[in-house]
């Protein structure tokens, strides 16, 4: 296919005429077109070349030479369903296998990271018997209808009636604006006794809970080998089969009942929040004694990106084993595929229930091979050490950001995964939401890719290509200090006070909405010119 | 990668290790390893060529050089998210609209006919703000959890608790073993007035009805362009705004509140279903007059492989247009993408939540690249001709094995896509399951294959790759002439008085469990050798 089919305007004609409204362009004013990319970078019609910050999908680099060849060839050889035996299929399971610790030896090859968390959510229904999901605050999840339910990212302007009642929101994890800080002497004890008490909110008002999903109650023997693979508190086994007995359907106890606690390792679309060590554990063992699993969501963090680890879940500690393990985005390096991998028991259990699980495209050779050549080129070009150096070189540039612009509140993330969240007050933490926008707009006319996000759409989100480079992260930091300087100077922001009075310890209340004011008088003030910040964050919410 | 790189039995210990039991595999006492596939035949590992008659994702024929190669280029050039905008995506849009009528303009692309079916949903739970799907009995529309939910094919074993209660499942319009057979004067009437009872039905439960989604009740204008495009009694609309206005929640109203009827435009795994002409007309009539929109899924059976139409809905008549169509299996010849396409109205209601649609893979210029080269193929080739062609030609065959072997109760199919029920008895229709599934091992054995499906599993499916000649159909058929023979010799079957008392048309009741004792028996008697009917029929069970 040539380059180009169509001139840009045709394009975007075309695309409003032929594509669902909801589905949302970068820049939606005045969108880039890209005809093609290579490594970390992406070429616009013209030939104009973006450095790419955000690309967290092309995993290994764009169009890797390897990967491109692996797919090809396979294509050609064949491409079929997973009913009939092939290497590709289990030897990729194997490599998969090999990077996770033992007891999740099980694998679901599906073609999605959506599919990949709905499955998730089947299996732990199915092995646990119990409907309840606790979710984080903020957490996306994907796009099907049950991870809309438990996905706060997407649900959270609708009303309560709205929301799954069987769904719970638990604090989000974040020492920089959450509940308990970086000043709190213990904050994952603090977060996950949240998650604590909200088991306990649920158990109280335990009656409440119904199957409505298909296998979800009394279908199979309910924890059968549950205590072969999981930790779970023995008395409370024997309680809860004894409710069982009584009721004789798991769902009617007002004993225990959550099915599963699901979070990203590392929370993306969230605000890349780092969650403190030690948290998962924590969870996991509240969350199992309440006879439920822990779900680790690495499809956008897991394949190497964090540098120390090829998993996040890893940065736990090598004590914290999550029952299920989904993936997405990178496994494929665009390829559409994922994979959940599980333990044995949570994947006999699913067995159990007699209910075959087919996916047409799951599993088929070219995705597998597609997937063995992207294990194979992180492995080869020390992809996950690049990470760990180059993340680290950039997240040293972003500090000294921090050292020299008040806008800078937070500087977070590991590898090649780090946040930068733009705030107008170091102590009151507002949002600066409009001057994320700002920046990323301003990037984006100086041909780097750069998106924020966040609850606040405040935060910076690097998740560039494993290639990045340190020139390219010279470049974009480089940039982005020209630009936060102009920002500040029209702003009429200076560090001051600012730097002695740091962040999140402190509760002391400072005229936050004066300050805002103040700072939107400044933006407003410069609205005159053709760039006037509120405009831009409209047009720039993508 | 290598043809083979592990002997089948290292692949067979892998597979039991790290993939999924629910993961079922043809013929699962001794699988087949194929290892290469070309237009209608697959190849073992030992060079050895099997027949394809059931793979009708390879749709235009098994690593067709020209999708390979569309997908290769692509895959060198860019593969990334449609947040850029890419001219593939909007001629791929504008190629698949050209297929469709008019209304059907807009698609929103996804990786898998499970998520094309769940965002179905999530548009019509949007556009009508109401909650209740009517999908039919032995339907399967997917395996993400929503679908389990509307799949009676994968819940009906379920106790009536674990089904989820805004689900109803309305008779399969099957004129051969359903309610109404080809005797009936007007079968199309009378399985839509099933619906329509249906219907009545749940409104007289109305109050039960809850909004659990997210998108269900009263967060948009209902229907605020629906005159414009749907078939809507204005009367009925005016009420429903009404009780609206009355309750200020449109799920609070005792009135109408069908979200959508989804059915296969001609079912597949419910055993090659084709409904009676005019039966799609009169269901959509009596589902938007109750609010609702009709989904038609053609996953299964799109892209011309009925031979007579591009899509299998047109079948049912030019003045028939569903709301939403899905797309799925052949649409990339393997390659993980699928389609949604609806209107105007229902996409801009679905806009109208605030909602952002983002698919990771979805659109992604690779997948659209192939898709259009699968388009071409069939054009090129004139594949939708051939299916015609050889679908008729395949159809007289397998009519002639009718008329000699009283195990075949019933030919059914379009184009491409065809059904042979195998019944023990003409009369009571008695389901000759285990004969079913013994045709379809002995077929294999002589390296051609085929599946048997349906509630009973006793319908042999053919859905092979467009390609397929008429000098293969003389190879399957002459295959499956000589085992039928061999059979009913062994079952002491013979044709005698079933041509007489054709099936369908008669309630007279015949002795059909003594019947069915007597083919048992035989069975038994045969059991004594190696190869036991009731055991073969266990071990094909995949």
């Amino acid at each position: 296919m040539a380059a180009e089919i169509f001139v840009k305007k045709q394009t975007i004609d075309l695309r409003k005429k032929h594509i669902g409204p909801s589905c949302k362009i970068f820049f939606s004013h005045d969108p880039v077109k890209i005809v093609r990319a290579k490594g970390q970078y992406m070429y616009d019609e013209k030939g104009q070349r973006y450095l790419d910050c955000i690309n967290n999908v092309a995993h290994v680099g764009h169009c890797h030479p390897d990967v491109v060849k692996a797919g090809a060839q396979q294509m050609e050889l064949l491409n079929t369903n997973s009913r009939f035996l092939h290497d590709n299929l289990v030897l990729y399971a194997q490599r998969l296998q090999a990077t996770l610790p033992d007891k999740l030896s099980v694998c679901y090859f599906v073609n999605s990271g959506s599919e990949a968390n709905d499955l998730a959510l089947r299996l732990a229904w199915q092995y646990t018997g119990h409907k309840d999901i606790i979710t984080l605050e903020n957490a996306y999840h994907g796009h099907v209808s049950s991870l809309i339910d438990i996905s706060p990212y997407k649900f959270q302007h609708l009303s309560d009636d709205e929301r799954n009642q069987t769904v719970h929101v638990a604090p989000s994890p974040d020492v920089y604006r959450g509940k308990y800080r970086a000043d709190h002497p213990d904050p994952a004890s603090a977060y996950a006794d949240e998650v604590k008490d909200m088991i306990h909110g649920v158990h109280e008002k335990g009656g409440k809970v119904t199957a409505r999903h298909s296998g979800v109650c009394g279908q199979i023997p309910v924890h059968k080998n549950v205590s072969s693979g999981l930790f779970i508190f023995q008395d409370m086994r024997l309680q809860e089969e004894t409710n069982q007995k009584e009721h004789n359907n798991p769902c009617d106890t007002g004993g225990i009942h959550i099915a599963a606690f699901i979070a990203e390792s590392l929370q993306s679309c969230g605000g890349q929040v780092i969650p403190p060590t030690g948290y998962f554990q924590q969870v996991a063992q509240h969350v199992r004694k309440a006879g439920g699993i822990f779900i680790a969501d690495e499809v956008q963090v897991g394949f190497g990106r964090i540098g120390t680890h090829f998993w996040a879940f890893q940065l736990q500690g090598e004590d914290f084993v999550p029952d299920i393990v989904t993936m997405g985005k990178p496994i494929g390096n665009g390829h559409p595929m994922s994979c959940v991998v599980t333990t044995k028991e949570v994947a006999e259990a699913f067995m159990s229930s007699g209910m075959e699980y087919f996916n047409t495209f799951g599993g088929n050779p070219v995705s597998c091979a597609i997937g063995t050549a992207v294990l194979d080129v992180i492995a080869k070009e020390d992809l996950q050490g690049n990470a760990l150096r180059v993340g680290g070189y950039l997240a040293r540039l972003l500090e000294q950001q921090k050292e020299k612009h008040p806008l800078v509140g937070d500087i977070r993330g590991r590898g090649l995964f780090a946040g930068v969240e733009l705030v107008k007050d170091r102590l009151t933490l507002t949002p600066a939401t409009a001057e994320a926008q700002e920046v990323i707009y301003r990037l984006k006319e100086q041909y780097i890719l750069l998106s924020a996000d966040g609850p606040h759409r405040n935060v910076l989100k690097f998740k560039p290509p494993m290639c990045f480079t340190e020139e390219d992260a010279d470049l974009v930091v480089g940039k982005i200090d020209q630009i936060l300087t102009e920002l500040e100077e029209a702003l009429g922001l200076k560090l001051q006070n600012a730097l002695s009075l740091e962040n999140g310890s402190s509760k002391r209340k400072l005229p936050a909405e004066e300050n805002g004011h103040v700072y939107l008088g400044a933006l407003s003030h410069d609205r005159g010119s053709s760039r006037g910040l509120p405009q831009q964050a409209k047009r720039l919410r993508t």
